[in-house]
């Protein structure tokens, strides 16, 4: 049998902390089983023993390493930095450095987290900071766009880095072979759009970084399920992810104003108050999510993930990190930087 | 009594023509000759004249002005101004021009209208194109957002015109006394965004060029109703339009699903069909929406608009003529051309 794959987790993370982190574990054990995977819980030991004491499935698979530091979740990125050596979500992340490691899972502070992976991780491609995926549910599965939120300017080379990261992402957690990348732009004509985003097109055409890029989509194809992969830079990512929630929040909103009205709608609004719980299953997409980027996988769960959100990120880090994902980053990443160096000595050579 | 508010109509724009258009007009006669309302009517005469008659409520309002040219809703920009001479279109912004009507509403080809009435009118401020607004509904009423796709590339000082003008249209066709502003950023930070947004943020914190200037705002706040004026490019404003349509749509595909799965469904759905229908009427934003930035007053109707939507197209271009609206943006931008042009030259001053 192969060495089991190891999943260090922030056990203190997230709004609720060890019992609805290792409830998660446990709510899937015979599955991490058959998948031989194993844990590495970092937090207060004694905390921690006593939900594996109450969940015995987890207990076998796991390990607990002490720490009674922890980030609290306002903290600010730089004294996280600072002052967050030997807290638990430090020693979750310095595991993957050490070797001891596949990867990491938090569902504490996001700026910590990011910062923190930065400076133990360091950045594998040419970006600022780690790049967010927000999966994004469609009528035909789940969307990968990024960046997110984290890089704001963004040149022509980093979108085809997230196109790259994008695509390998999708590929090992959606199983998808041959996923599709459009970028988002504003209308269809190659002579709209920024001039980063033009650039990044002729790139992504021209230079087969990922296998099947579709060219531009617009806004109205995040929703629509049209390419797999939508790329775009990390300010308009982050503008048009808020606007999708503030639309969900404010439609349901208006739902329910409108179904309180009269009585007819009231009783329609009952009768079909099973319907509403699934089609909100059908718009909440997941929420674990890598941080794309690093020398290294962690997945941010988001903060008040309940115990099958948690499991949901650690299956997404077991996918990363029982995949070719990071290799095949590694190699599109170097022909990417071997292109663009191409380019920078073909230029001078050209002209002289 | 004064002279009458003229206002321009393209009888023969948008999906449906004369008959759905004169309908439109009559509709709210009453209300139009209390306004002292007057319509002058470009296009196919013998097509109005038949509509009039049926109509005999919007006749005494009307004027026609024959033209049997009409700019088809596939036509690209640089060919409608190349030959749109004397079309319908193009004869309700000359007669802005011209000085025989106060301001011109079209449901037309948009591309073909902007490039018409830039023409015709010329731009007042400093942009590439007119901008256009987006009347985003919220619980509090309804939220002014621009620039949602004309001009892609926007400096610190555009941003700050959009805001002049959001502020003015605003103002006039909300009938807000003082309507509060927001740039649209990522997270509240001031360290945070493009340079543009940063820059653009001290020049309204700065300034006073809008009265109510309440710092950034984010993608979930434009369904909040946070701030009346939403100031953003035309890039990042088109994305996330484009993105709440499709959110909309999917949220709608998914209750339809949903409530189609289950008897309990399809009954609670049958009942509350008439609640569901209030519910789209207050996600569903009006659809007449002013070209921005031009010196004279072109309001775009919603091409498949019918009836009681064009009448509302009408009522803004009439809310716009009848206000301080023009002359507010002609001080407002006087006023920042100045600001900056005293910046320009101080800076040497301070280096010398």
């Amino acid at each position: 049998m192969p060495d089991p794959t190891v999943i260090s987790i922030d056990a203190m993370g997230g709004d609720f902390g060890p019992p609805v982190i290792v409830a998660g574990l446990a709510s899937e054990a015979s599955d991490w089983r058959a998948k031989n995977l194993r844990f590495l819980l970092h937090g207060d030991e004694a905390a921690i023993a006593r939900e594996l004491g109450r969940h015995s499935e987890a207990r076998t698979l796991a390990e607990v390493r002490h720490t009674a530091q922890v980030i609290a979740s306002d903290e600010k990125p730089a004294q996280a930095v600072r002052r967050g050596k030997g807290s638990s979500m430090w020693n979750a992340v310095e595991a993957i450095r050490e070797g001891s490691a596949h990867a990491a899972v938090s569902a504490g502070n996001s700026g910590a987290l990011m910062a923190i992976s930065k400076l133990i991780l360091r950045m594998a491609a040419d970006l600022e900071r780690p790049a967010f995926v927000a999966p994004w549910p469609s009528p035909h599965g789940i969307t990968t766009v990024l960046d997110v939120g984290a890089n704001i300017d963004c040149d022509a080379e980093r979108l085809v880095e997230f196109a790259i990261m994008g695509v390998a992402f999708h590929r090992a957690v959606r199983g998808v072979a041959t996923p599709s990348v459009g970028l988002l732009n504003v209308g269809e004509e190659e002579l709209k759009g920024h001039e980063e985003v033009r650039e990044a097109h002729r790139l992504l055409r021209e230079g087969h970084f990922v296998e099947d890029y579709r060219g531009f989509v617009e806004g109205d194809d995040i929703y629509s399920g049209a390419v797999d992969v939508i790329v775009t830079d990390g300010f308009t990512g982050n503008v048009a992810l808020k606007t999708a929630e503030g639309t969900a929040d404010f439609i349901r909103g208006a739902l329910r104003a409108s179904l309180g009205e009269s009585l007819l709608g009231r009783i329609g609004g009952f009768l079909a108050q099973n319907a509403f719980r699934r089609m909100s299953g059908r718009v909440e997409p997941d929420r674990g999510v890598p941080l794309l980027g690093l020398n290294g996988i962690v997945v941010k769960a988001h903060g008040g993930a309940d115990a099958s959100q948690f499991a949901s990120a650690v299956r997404v880090a077991a996918a990363l990190a029982q995949s070719d994902y990071a290799a095949e980053i590694g190699r599109n990443l170097k022909h990417l930087t071997e292109a663009i160096a191409g380019q920078a000595t073909a230029q001078p050579a050209e002209r002289g």
